[in-house]
């Protein structure tokens, strides 16, 4: 089968070291955290300014896949992976959409993401929505 | 340096064959596409709905990507990849947030994708806001 390789172009900091203690979900009044992308694409930050919002793309390089069909964490209601936000599915990628907060050189700040520390990066991109 | 594999889950149909026809944004009042994933993911749809917004995550494998910074699309002005949409960035994920017209089987209708026909799909999410 076709498979497509990708390249982390940066990493998440963020206070979360154990799965147990990431929240389960983007709380946009949460603690601030780091995206940092390599130095060398630093330059494909420029246009981005505070109070825009990006999607935030990574990859949930902790998650197992084995089921189709999981618990809801908010309902325990049995639904497919892709009617779920869990890490658990074939390609672990996660998104996160929040506001900047503010940029310094290769380093986007940002509030209340909800993966591990050292979580590598792999896009970003502004939202399509008008904020 | 450390690779992630990923490996599609289905195809996306849409009437564009070449780039040129492509829109170059998502058009909710659009033709109707159809996102097909394997049928070995067939059961991990059940809990979507038609009226549900969803995320769809696919794969631009026609894109090539050199530079950091292009012109906008829209406004001409230039800006870094990251604050842009192309599809010539280093990792070619596009996202589109739509919501389900119908499903059946193995197949969501959508409508108004932007990307090429049997474009690779490799993820479906649902949003996090309220619709």
């Amino acid at each position: 089968m076709m498979t497509y390789q990708l390249k982390p172009i940066g990493l998440i900091r963020t206070p979360y070291s154990t799965l147990d203690e990431c929240p389960r979900n983007i709380e946009e009044s949460g603690p601030v955290c780091r995206v940092i992308v390599n130095t060398e694409f630093k330059d494909a930050l420029s246009g981005l300014d505070p109070g825009h919002r990006i999607l935030i793309l990574y990859w949930m390089d902790q998650a197992s896949f084995s089921e189709l069909i999981l618990p809801s964490r908010k309902t325990g209601e049995r639904k497919g992976i892709f009617a779920l936000r869990t890490p658990q599915r074939p390609n672990p990628i996660g998104i996160a959409e929040v506001p900047i907060e503010s940029i310094d050189g290769n380093c986007i700040y940002v509030k209340g993401l909800d993966c591990l520390d050292k979580t590598p990066l792999i896009d970003i991109k502004p939202t399509r929505r008008p904020s």
